[in-house]
C-alpha cells in the first residue's frame, strides 16, 4: 500500500502542478488524479504527458470521484450516466485505475428494500460501463449513528450490508473503500475485517475519532488526524491490510477545518509522517 | 368496526369471568380471549360453552396473542411452531378469527435484509398453518424512532415496510393491526391509508401522544389515552377506517401505569366512552 | 374498452394517413400511433393537428413502442434512456397516454435473481422518466414453454411474475398488457385475472391457438385470429374486463403471415369484426 | 479426498455391517452412515462402538441425508423440523460431520422467488439447527433440462443458482454437493467451478452421461458410470478438486438399474477402480 495526497480530503486547495509538487516533497506515494485539470489540458497526448510525470516522480495515482449520484432522480442520472464515457476516456488516457463514492445511509422517502434497488440497479449499470474500460469502484458505506438516523429510513451503515450490496450487483469489478471512522463508529472489529480478501478493497482511509464522545456520539464532520486520540485501534485495521498484502492507496480525511489555517507544508509533512508509520 | 376490552392492554389484570362482566357491564362491543382459560376448561365442549356465553352478551372476540417468537433462536423457533397447532385448536373451538403479534423494529446483530429473510421465511410457515385452522394474523410495525434507533440495525418501522413485508410471504391471510401511535410516531399521514383495502386491516388501536415531546423524541411506552391531548389526528385516521367499512376490534393500549391505580370502573368507563366516540 | 388498429401487429404495412383512413373505415375505435410519422412532421403544432385530425375522425391513441431494451448492455441502455425524453415530447405533443413493451423470458447467461435486478433497475429509471411526462407504461409477459424453456436460464413467462416486477419497481405507473394468448399459454385461469384490479391494465391484445397442439406445445409466432378456434376462453377473459369496466385498447397481434397475403380491407373488416364480438 | 460407498446411491441394499465388510473389501475410504441402523443400536455406547469400528477398518463416513423436505407443506416441516434434533443427536454420537439433500429444479405452483423465499427461509431454520451440533449441510443442484422444464415454474438448476441461494441464508455451515452429471447438464465449464473455495464444497458425486443424448436431451436418471463414456469432462472436474485441496467423499449415482442385476461384488469392484482412478 501506498501513502496518497488528497488535498481536497484534507480541506485544502491547490491547482494539479502544485499538488503534485508538495506530494513529491513531502514523499507521499501517490496522489488523486484532478479531473477537471486533465480535461482542460485538451487532448490526450498531453494527458499522458503529465501522466508519465507523474510516474516519473515515482508517484501512483489514487482515486478519482464517480459524477453520478446514486440518489439522484431518474431524469439526472440518465444524463450523469450518458456523460459517463467521456469522463472515463480521460480517466483511462491518464492511467487512472478507479473511482470511487460513498453511499448516502438515510432517505427521507425511500424504505430499505426500495433504496436498495435503486442503489443496486444503478450501481449495476455504473459498474458496467466502467469495467469496459478496465475501471473499478470503490463504495464507502458510512457509520455514523448520528447521520443515518437523521431521515425516517436508515440504509447502508455497515460492512456487512456493503459487502451485500456489491455482490447483489453481480459486478466483480466493484470493492469496498474502507475508512476507519466508519469501521469504528458501525461498531465493528477486527474480526469483521478478516473476512476480506484483497480484492475487496479498493482503496482505504484512516482517520481517528475525538476522545471525548462516546461512539454512537461521535459526528461524520468532525474526525482527527489518524494515530492523535488513540480512540481507534489503528494498529488492528492496518495489521488486517498488511497479511492480505493490500497495494492500493490510503489516505486520510479528517473534515478539520483548522488544517486549512495551518501552513500547509506542516500540515502535509505532518500527514506524510502519520500515514507513514500507520502504513510501516 | 367495535370497542374492544383488552385488559392486557391497559396494564389490568382479572380472570376470565370478571373480565366478561366487565366488558358487558361497560359497553364494549368485544374483549379479548384469554388462552390460559380457554386451556383450563379442559375440553372443547367447555371452551365452546364460555364461547357461547361471549355471545349470549353481545360480545365479540378480539384477537389472541401468537404464541410465537420472529427473532429466537430457530431451536426455539422450532418448538413454538410445532406447539402452534395445539393452541389453535383452543381458538377454532372458541370461534376466534385471528392472532397477532408485533415485528421487533431493529436487531444488534442481523442487518436489514437478512433480518427480512428471517422475518419473511418465519411468517410465511405460521401463516400457512393458520390459514389451515381459518386463522388470520395481525402485524404491527412500531413507529418511534427512540426505540428503532437503539441498535446497531434499523428494522421495519413503516406502514410501507409491514406491507412489502406480508406481499413478500405471498400468505394472503396476513394483515396489519394499525396503530394511531405508530402511524404518528412513523411520521406517516391519512394520505397514506388510502391505499389501504379493507382486507388489508386485521385490528386497530388507537391511542394518543403526550404533547410536550416532539415526534421523534416519543417513547414507545409512554402514550395517552385516545383524544386526550390531540397530538395524533384521530379523526382522519378514523375516517379512513369508515370510509373502508372495516369491520373489526378497535382497542387502547396506553402504557400509563396510572390507570392500575384507579378504580377499574372509572378506568374501563372512561376507555369504554372514548372508544365510543372514535367509532361513531 | 376500444378496438384498436395496430397495422403492425397484424404484419401489415402503411403509412400513417392511410392506416388512418383504414381505422376509420372499419370501424375501429382507435389506432396506434406512428413515431417516426410524428417526428418527421418537425414540430409540434403540427403534431398537434394530426392529433386533433385522429380526434375528429372519433378515433383515441393505442399505445407507443417503447425505443428502450431492458436486456442491452448499459452502454446501449444508457444511450436509449438519455433519447427517451426527446421521445416521450413527441408522444405527449400528440396525446399519446402509453408505451409498451414484452418482457424476454429467458437469458442465456443471467439467472433468474440477476435478470430480475436488471430489469426492475432498469424499469424504475424508465418508470420514472414517463412519469414526468404522464405516461403510463405496460409490461407484457410471454407465455409459451416453446419459448421460455430455449436458454439456460427461464424467466419472467406468468402474470404472477410480471405483476411481481411492477411491485418491486415501487412505480405506480406500470400496469399490463395482457394478451390471451400468453394467459392461455401459461396455464393460467379466469381466477388468476380476478385478483386484478382496473389500475392493473394498460392494453389488452386477444388472440387464438392453432387447435392441432398441446398448450405446451404452443408456438409464440404462431397463432390464431381470436374467437376462430375456440382453444382459449375468450369468453372468460373478457368477462373480467368487462367487470372490471377496463377502459383501454384491445387489439389483435397473431403473428399469420397469411394476413399479408390477403386485400387489405378484407383483413381489417374481418379483424374490426371479430374485435367487436369479443368486447360487446 | 476419498472415495466413498454409497449403496443406495448405486440402486444396491444391504444392512450395514455387510456394508461395512464390502466397503472395506473393496477398498473404499468411506462409506454413507445408516441412520436407521445405528438408531435400532438403542444408545450412545453402541453407536460410538459401530463408528469406532468404523474407523479401526480405516474407514470415514460419507454423508447422511437430511430428513428435511423443504417443498412440504408447513405443517410437515414443521413436524420435520422438530424431530431433526433427535435424528442430530445420533449422527453426533456416531462422529459423522455432515448432512445432504437436493433442490427441486421446478414447481408447479410457486414462481421463482416465491419458491426462493421458501427455500432460504427453510434452509435458514435447518442450518442454524444444524450448526448448532457442528454438522455442515450439503446442498445438491440438478442440471439436467428434461427435469426442470417439466413444470409452470422452473427454480435452481445451476451452480451460480445454487452459490446465491446459500449467500442469502447467511448460514456458513451450508455447502454444496457437486455433481459432474450436473454440472455438465446445466452447461457449465471448468471456468465455473474455478471460483469455488474448498470450503463452498460438502461432498462430490461423479458420473458420466449416455454419447447418445445431446445435452439437453440427458436425463436425470439415466446417466453412466464415471470415465466409461467420456460425454463429461471427468479430468477437467477433477483437476478442480485437486487444486482446492478437496479433502471430502466422493461417490458414484449412476440410477442404472442393470447395477442390480449383477454380483454385488463385481460392481463395487468395478466403482471402486473408476473413483480410485479419477481421485488419483
Amino acid at each position: 500500500m501506498y501513502s496518497n495526497l488528497s488535498l481536497g480530503a484534507l480541506g485544502l486547495t491547490a491547482d494539479f502542478p502544485t499538488a503534485l509538487e508538495l506530494a513529491a516533497k513531502h514523499g507521499f506515494g501517490g496522489l488523486d488524479p484532478d479531473v477537471g485539470y486533465l480535461r482542460s489540458l485538451g487532448g490526450t497526448t498531453e494527458v499522458q504527458r503529465v501522466a508519465a510525470e507523474v510516474a516519473d516522480r515515482g508517484l501512483r495515482w489514487g482515486m478519482a470521484g464517480l459524477p453520478v449520484n446514486f440518489t439522484a432522480t431518474a431524469e439526472e442520472f440518465s444524463t450523469q450516466l450518458a456523460a459517463l464515457p467521456d469522463h472515463i476516456e480521460l480517466l483511462v488516457a491518464a492511467g487512472v485505475r478507479s473511482v470511487g463514492t460513498w453511499i448516502r445511509p438515510m432517505d427521507e422517502d425511500l424504505p430499505y428494500r426500495r433504496n436498495w434497488l435503486r442503489h443496486a440497479g444503478r450501481l449495476a449499470l455504473v459498474a458496467e460501463i466502467l469495467a469496459g474500460a478496465g475501471l473499478r469502484l470503490g463504495l464507502e458505506y458510512i457509520g455514523p449513528k448520528t447521520f443515518w438516523s437523521t431521515e425516517r429510513f436508515p440504509f447502508i451503515h455497515s460492512l456487512a450490508e456493503a459487502r451485500e450490496l456489491i455482490a447483489e450487483t453481480g459486478a466483480d469489478n466493484i470493492g469496498l473503500i474502507l475508512d476507519t471512522y466508519h469501521w469504528y463508529t458501525a461498531g465493528e472489529s477486527v474480526a469483521d475485517l478478516r473476512s476480506l480478501s484483497v480484492s475487496d478493497i479498493v482503496a482505504v482511509d484512516i482517520n481517528d475519532a475525538p476522545a471525548d464522545r462516546e461512539r454512537d456520539s461521535q459526528q461524520d464532520l468532525d474526525r482527527r488526524l489518524p494515530g492523535t486520540t488513540g480512540v481507534i485501534d489503528l494498529q488492528g485495521f492496518m495489521s488486517v491490510l498488511r497479511d492480505l498484502d493490500y497495494d492500493g492507496p490510503v489516505k486520510v480525511e479528517p473534515f478539520m477545518k483548522s488544517l486549512a489555517e495551518r501552513p500547509i507544508d506542516d500540515v502535509l509533512s505532518e500527514v506524510s509522517g502519520q500515514l507513514d508509520r500507520a502504513i510501516d
